[in-house]
């Protein structure tokens, strides 16, 4: 964990987006981040290498963290952590999701796979705030916010995963205003562990008179303790063996004809748990910065150590090169996720720009920064040379870590969707038009760039269904590659330190975005030579 | 391993490229590659999960393999495989080198970690055939060639990785013309196992005459076993645990005193190393081919079954662009790879110019075709959603695995110095113009990535030192793009039934050789911005 990152964080919050007022001044946000710095590496990152060795275990139907976890987890209840952004009814801190993003972003760079237990926790609070009844509430949040317990996503089935509508869980009601949940759901983080006191499930089922599809799935909150502290009706079957995030379980949870609340109106828990996918989706983007930010740190560290031919291979040009780029897109993907983040805060507030903002950025960050999170993992590996693929340095953990952020959340390929779909279509593009503005106003040398991506735009915007779909994912790395730069150029702008990066990036890799474009061209060229398309 | 795989080798050797007269008809080559693929079908293929959950083991000095790979490396001598392109003075079929690379990937597309064994021993055979002396080819090379003894390098030392002059094992002389070694080498793949009966290992010293620096480093060979079969001063001290290939033992080995002859000069080690390092760098990039073959083989068939709402995922159209990229860039990989095996086969008829074609087109197969890999294999990963997270399916095993190949056998970064300050400048660029003279002939539409090209092409011959270095990853990665395409391209000339993948590879992916062609051009104007060129 390095200073220049809580730096970056702390010009981010502070001088590149406009963040709220919060009661906090400029120092009181470096203080805080300093702590969140010192808390990241003193208590979780030690533990990472060993945590990773010794995985998650499933013994005898119970699910054991490696036994570092338990202390830093007891750290994180004692710090109060969890309720940094939680509202202070429930024994939160009320302090701006922005700052819980940085904390996000500290958090995973130490370690990933312990930071997801507290991250599946905040999405639950966050859904709780809006749709628990006052009851709900005020049983459950103060447990969530506090962190004594955790909470869970129940989403996926096997025959479920981008597909929720096909969710089979049913609901029986118990006529005493409970139901009881039968079946099975998969992919389940941190479902059955060690850490905390309880775990409150949200789970999408099916009540009996339910329609079929998506408008028939209902949100529901079990319990693994009932209030009593007697077990309820629901286990953990299993975990998997993964590639990555070995210390985090993700498990096979089985619902037995669990107790369990409603949460909100019947039929309507798609929607109320996609209310929550802006603020999940960012949370799984700033993963992938978070993937770069270690990758950085170790592949720097190993460089400036490491002479071959009479130098540290910091200075040999194509490893300086490597260096470089990690640095620039992870910044990139820093400021295009601190750019949602405080658009969350500024739409919570009721500002409707800010909203639409956020909407837009959503996809871009959940998909462009995990996929060069993989991407920065993989050069961190390449610098470290044949020591980056011995699992001794961490740099090949960083890589399986990161792996899984493409995939989880709403696949990459579902986010270019929503984007292409639903995000730009829905204003006609008018709020990345004025994100491109915004940009020409920050350096003239970003022109070509932008101009490709308004071509794009209107394309994608005139496009069928069919040709939009085949370009969805090129044109999101368009649209990711130039904000990101946009960024660093207004960085620049701002404070001349950024100049040499933001120059880096512009000169080496925004070329890319003009491929993507051109790409979505292609695309279209290449259906138009389909067999269908010539009668 | 599917039947596509193998018509798209037999259609390179038979077709796009003039393979040597080898004896051999287009149908003799069509039932050697069918006799290929059902041995790596049924013979090594069904063992690659549990090799690869059980790895290689160390315990009380000894290496063990999983056991299935005991039986399939007995299968592997008894079908004779390996003696396929060697000497038949020595027992070999002497058949083309281009008919092993096709077995090369065919073997590792079903196991990488098992193909590793008899890729270093050909290796050794290689280097043997051209700098053993009569004496030693012939105690020697009848046992490599049939598979009983295996072959290692053992080059790199801690403090010497990419810097090999920096060797320091030493070569005592014992008086009756062997040597005694001492030193510890890592990274040696199989120096210790339980498949063969013995292990000949090449190995870089030092005589006790030896001038420092690269022009003093010799090259010997000791094996484990003595002739009368008493162990030699060498041992295992212990095997990596790494990130991929966990069933190939990654080697410590101790040389304390081991008997050893000297191979060729003294002091001419190295030079006689490179000698084969052109075709250990095609066998690595045809490893990225291979990573490409097998992660499509996995992607496509879950992609097929996998149902999502209401269609198999294969025609979901995001999902589709995977599946087609990893083919194109595959395909484009084995086209490239190809050429330069059956360059190496016309440069050892002495035909100059395809030993000037081999020499440029090593460090592009040898780099482009391994990052490619890597990407591939990921791709492959995000075809399978959660799933590809999960060990069982073995699509992250193909990503961990493939990821060692941009490392070893010099790093890719090394080989984009090799491009751009050795190959391309040693005939100002005549060979690399001819190949981009080739691919216009293709296809007129390749002509804006070819101007790219060449005119990168003309900036780099012109470039300082610094700015090459600089800018040699891009324009290697602006290479591959571009002669993958023109391949591709030529095929479909050659037979329609590659158009519509040529047309994708040129449609969606060519633009990235732009993209990198800009970013060298963009690398100079950052070079003239660093303060030491303002002076």
């Amino acid at each position: 964990m390095t200073t220049t990152q809580i730096e970056d964080i702390h010009f981010a919050l502070t001088r590149l987006h406009a963040m709220p007022e919060s009661g906090l001044a400029p120092d009181d946000v470096a203080a805080l981040l300093e702590e969140m710095r010192r808390f990241a590496t003193d208590i979780v990152e030690p533990g990472r290498l060993e945590a990773d060795r010794l995985g998650a275990r499933f013994e005898n139907g119970a699910v054991t963290c490696p036994p570092g976890f338990r202390a830093a987890y007891a750290a994180w209840i004692e710090g109060g952590w969890q309720g940094l952004a939680a509202a202070e009814a429930h024994g939160g801190q009320g302090l701006p999701f922005a700052l819980w993003c940085a904390l996000k972003e500290i958090m995973t760079t130490a370690d990933m796979a312990f930071t997801l237990c507290p991250t599946l926790t905040a999405g639950a609070i966050e859904l709780l705030e809006r749709y628990a009844t006052p009851e709900q509430a005020e049983k459950w949040l103060p447990e969530l916010v506090s962190g004594r317990w955790n909470g869970t996503m129940c989403l996926t089935e096997s025959q479920a995963g981008s597909d929720l509508a096909a969710v089979r869980t049913k609901a029986e009601p118990l006529g005493d205003g409970r139901y009881a949940l039968t079946g099975q759901k998969i992919f389940i983080t941190y479902g059955a562990h060690d850490l905390s006191a309880n775990t409150l499930h949200l789970v999408l089922a099916r009540l009996p008179d339910a329609p079929a599809g998506s408008r028939g799935i209902s949100l529901f909150a079990a319990t693994t303790l009932r209030p009593d502290g007697t077990p309820n009706a629901l286990r953990c079957g299993g975990i998997e063996r993964k590639l990555g995030i070995h210390a985090s379980p993700t498990c096979i949870m089985l619902f037995e004809g669990a107790e369990a609340e409603l949460i909100g109106e019947p039929h309507r828990g798609l929607p109320a748990m996609f209310a929550m996918m802006n603020n999940a989706r960012l949370q799984v983007g700033i993963e992938g910065v978070a993937a770069g930010a270690r990758a950085l740190h170790l592949a720097e560290a190993y460089a400036a150590e490491r002479v071959q031919s009479g130098q540290a291979i910091a200075s040999h040009p194509d490893v300086a090169r490597m260096l470089a780029e990690i640095r620039a897109v992870t910044l990139a993907g820093r400021f295009l996720a601190l750019d949602a983040a405080v658009a969350a805060d500024r739409a919570k507030l009721g500002d409707e720009a800010a909203e639409a903002r956020l909407a837009l950025l959503t996809p871009i960050v959940k998909a462009w920064c995990t996929d060069r999170g993989v991407q920065n993992a993989s050069l961190g590996v390449q610098v470290h040379g044949g020591m980056g693929f011995v699992e001794d340095t961490g740099a090949a953990q960083v890589l399986r870590d990161s792996r899984i952020a493409p995939i989880y959340e709403g696949t990459n390929g579902i986010q270019a969707l929503d984007l292409v779909t639903r995000k730009l279509p829905r204003d006609q593009g008018a709020v990345l038009r004025g994100l491109l503005a915004e940009a020409r106003g920050a350096d003239a040398r970003l022109a070509p760039a932008l101009d490709a991506l308004e071509q794009a735009t209107s394309w994608i915007l005139s496009a069928s269904a069919e040709e939009a779909a085949a370009s969805a994912t090129a044109y999101l790395e368009a649209c990711g590659w130039v904000l990101g730069g946009a960024l660093l150029a207004r960085a620049a702008r701002l404070d001349p330190c950024y100049a040499p990066i933001a120059d880096f990036y512009r000169a080496r890799l925004l070329p890319r975005a003009q491929a993507h474009c051109a790409e979505i061209l292609g695309a279209a060229e290449l259906l138009a030579l389909l067999p269908h398309r010539a009668g």
